[in-house]
């Protein structure tokens, strides 16, 4: 039997709608800056084990894998508190993020540009120094140009 | 012809995939605060709404239609920054919300609970003060019990 609205909202047992979804969107928050980093993808394998290692872990939509981030390049996220929004179809992590970046592109977060206001297809970018060379760490085939 | 993953990733130009994807996540920050108020949808025509307007304005996959943020409620989200993320798949927008509530169910923000560390079933509250009675702003369908 599916849940109630009330049971879903006002509730206080987790009920993650993948019944609605077998994957969910996760945005990702640094705990102590509160800025936003990314926004990842979670299936139940990857909430469970998020949960359990406290390690943030995604399914990649596109390699269709589990990921804990920063198996490769080291930048860990240690996951210090897990919330679910009202009708339970999106989770928020804030994290630790061992590194200082979580972005694969070299930059702190994955918010990096703003469209300019009054000028609708230019971007600004609001942050200008990268933290890594994603060459560097993710190797040749990570070069863009 | 499709963009590059430089000009995606690197370039100063608004190159938002609904290519790939009709509709694309959109993660709302309160600007004052720092929190994360509502994870929201936009196809391209309420990204261009929410640019022109500064209102932000988002596209709901149930109702299937376009939406202005507080148009029933009056709780409005005056959008400051309007940014985008990486590969171009998920907007981020700060506002002032008026009225101080982003939330259906009456909160500030749409996450008000978190998982209780070691209790991997159980959420805790983490607001616990409504800012608005749901069936006062949106009628008797709003009872949830």
């Amino acid at each position: 039997m599916a849940p109630t609205v009330y049971e879903i909202e006002e509730g206080a047992k987790l009920l993650p709608r993948f019944d609605l979804h077998e994957i969910l969107p996760c945005i990702t928050q640094d705990v102590e800056t509160g800025e936003v980093l990314m926004l990842g993808h979670m299936n139940r394998e990857a909430m469970e084990l998020t949960l359990k290692t406290r390690k943030a872990t995604y399914y990649s939509r596109s390699r269709k894998k589990l990921w804990v981030k920063g198996e490769q390049s080291g930048l860990t996220q240690n996951v210090v508190q897990f919330m679910i929004d009202d009708d339970q179809d999106c989770f928020l992590i804030k994290v630790k993020v061992v590194g200082g970046a979580s972005c694969h592109v070299g930059y702190r977060s994955c918010f990096y540009r703003e469209v300019k206001e009054g000028a609708t297809e230019d971007l600004d970018f609001t942050i200008h120094e990268k933290v890594f060379d994603p060459v560097k760490v993710y190797g040749p085939s990570a070069a863009t140009h």
